[in-house]
């Protein structure tokens, strides 16, 4: 079973919008064993309209199309499904109703022609409530051929694919089962893993595929299963993964298709009943901003001194001036007071702290562009390492915060 | 002049990866006048890519294409766009020793066979060089036709798009002269904004069009002006901005497509030769990381104590325990205090201090979810105001940032 998914709207195709809503539309398809041939991005046209739609029905079985139908735009996208199904517009009371409750509701005035009109759908449509906005989901068929229409505005949309459009994909079409199983893992490149892992995805069953998909400092390896089977499905993506997990069980971190490194450690240290705080210079904050963007942070995260100034690292975080002098303020052992000292401050089990030139010139210390040092402080010890993080800045900070939390983890994890 | 671009990976249809590159070259095309008129995403695969190709260039003079290059893939993207131009792979010299020059310094291993046949291109392609990655741009023409094709990796591949592909596009196409003016605005509603500049957007001449590109908390105003006569335009613009300055004066913030709040801030503190520190809570040290971002912040940013918990209020930044049990951790009273010590702690002319509930639970202080005080300590006065912020955790902490930013910048513009 395969879909295309097409977007419509000028605003993509000049920068201004990053089209999120094809990943999630995607993924969610996917998850129901329905692949995604292609993706589209048309401008608000009628013939390019007209052309995509031809083309995604000769390569597709489900089409599923966002976007284009804001107040201001109806016209074009509406009038251009309802001439591709050889259909007309006609008022749908249901959908009118739905607009004037919200009205009512939020926008405590009186009804535009424009928002009546978008309760307009082709007369062969089967309307799919938007119950968060004024333009309505369509589906349409064709020939066995499903075409579902959708209003772009993120919130509206995703509500419209997980409640009504994957529901009826499911009860309309004989769906493989799909297991998809996502390991993430750090430390390691995405070349010298896959020469690691090389014999493992040679020898893995045609039915399970194996994706890298790396991104800064990590990457995650998902494995897709898919057939009719389901018990015999899960049982070799079990024993495929007691194959996997020798290879990787130094870089391995965990599980989760959505989990991120700073989400793993919350829940450890949650589990241990552990807590943890931070010193960032070089940093600036970043470290403490990831851990704190999950909820639940307050668990186990007491907070962080961004000493970014030298001053404020002998002020506030108590570091000997004369270390700072004798080692540079970026060193290994400044890295390891500050550890040690931010430890004390909070009280924590855990500290992290980063001290580094992140470019583009030299700061108070005398160190290269790109030079980092991280320590850790644990309930038994402090240590730290120097790296070099390259030369450029926002790419160092983000390989320093990357390589803190991977430091971090493997700690946390060792009890 | 128009393009396409393509994006080749799996990755993007199983809905893993946000296709942020697509957005990011159609911004820089649409820049020097070069209109996209589709963007394609399409798979792994030998065919498919092929097809995509030829109907690229059907419709397109510029055809981008990214991803697809990583050192597990190659083999598929580069023989394919071999073959689409008739054409076979040699190893080129210049990035095999651009390879090798970042192993030695980053990566510290010998380089494996799959590492060697990145250097590997189309005889007939002109390399871009890659001095981020290993995967190289490629460059190549076909019946007056550009074809570009790039890594994936978003990093590599904006600057190969900025410092590469648009220079020689400009230098190989007679594109007209565009003007772009971006004004930064601040505290102001795009409908509210529009209205007020209604009669202004009016009587804009022919060649001169308005955008409005809202995100959370700002608006940016695009004013571009396209056409052949380059001093004429710029006398124009320049008269259109001085009618525009005057109804916007007290939302204006700066001028720059790129810059940013935090930047702005920071160009002002350096001019002014004054320090910031900041006192984060619910923000989690997300101003501070703003902040920092930006190079040369070591000239006016001092730091940060990020008090997540209680205790680290009282402890680290020397709240008074009877302060937040008169009026909770979350309010006004205890804001300023936390602006008023850490501008004391760090010895700062300017401090900036939130305390909130980002959510999605109620935390150590009984206040609504969404809920947050913000309070700035300048070298005369201090002083608190109490927000709503909505209920979705990640959008309170953003909010949150940009409304701090927003006020800190009011206040050191006073000057």
């Amino acid at each position: 079973m395969q879909a295309e998914i097409i977007t419509i709207g000028d605003e993509i195709l000049i920068g201004q919008v990053v089209d999120t809503n094809s990943a999630f539309i995607a993924k969610a398809l996917n998850k129901i064993g329905v692949s995604v041939f292609q993706i589209t991005s048309v401008q608000d046209d009628k013939s390019h309209i007209l052309k995509s739609l031809k083309e995604a029905e000769d390569n597709a079985d489900i089409i599923i199309i966002t976007g284009g139908l804001g107040p201001t735009k109806d016209d074009i996208t509406k009038t251009t499904i309802a001439e591709y199904f050889d259909d007309v517009l006609v008022q749908d009371q249901s959908v009118l109703e739905n607009i004037e409750s919200l009205w009512e509701k939020y926008i405590k005035q009186s009804l535009s022609q424009v928002n009546i009109d978008q309760a307009l759908v082709p007369s062969k449509a089967k309307v799919l409530m938007n119950h968060f906005g004024s333009a309505p989901g369509m589906w349409l068929e064709k020939d066995g051929k499903v075409f579902v229409s959708l209003p772009g505005v993120p919130f509206e949309m995703r509500n419209l694919i997980s409640n009504a459009v994957i529901p009826k994909l499911q009860e309309q079409f004989e769906l493989p089962f799909i297991l998809h199983k996502t390991l993430l893992v750090y430390g390691i490149g995405e070349s010298k893993l896959a020469e690691r892992i090389e014999a493992f995805e040679e020898n893995l069953p045609e039915f399970i595929k194996l994706a890298y998909l790396p991104s800064l400092g990590k990457v995650r390896l998902r494995l897709s299963a898919k057939g009719t089977d389901k018990d015999s499905i899960v049982a070799e993506m079990d024993n495929q993964l007691k194959i996997l997990a020798p290879l990787i069980k130094d870089v391995f971190v965990g599980f989760g298709e959505e989990d991120s490194l700073e989400a793993i450690i919350g829940k450890q240290l949650t589990i241990l009943g552990k807590t943890l705080a931070t010193a960032e210079s070089c940093t600036g904050g970043k470290i403490a901003e990831s851990i704190t963007a999950n909820s639940g942070a307050s668990a186990y995260f007491k907070g962080s001194v961004v000493s970014y100034a030298t001053e404020a690292k002998i002020e506030v975080l108590n570091i000997d001036e004369q270390l700072i002098e004798e080692y540079s303020v970026v060193s290994t052992q400044v890295a390891k007071a500050m550890a040690a000292n931010v430890q004390k401050l909070f009280n924590t089990d855990y500290a992290i702290a980063t001290t580094g030139n992140a470019g583009p010139t030299k700061g108070d210390s005398n160190v290269e562009v790109g030079t980092v040092c991280i320590a850790i402080a644990t309930p038994s010890e402090v240590y730290a390492k120097e790296f070099q993080m390259g030369n450029h800045r926002i790419k160092v900070i983000n390989k320093t915060v990357n390589k803190a939390l991977e430091i971090l983890q493997k700690e946390i994890f060792k009890n």
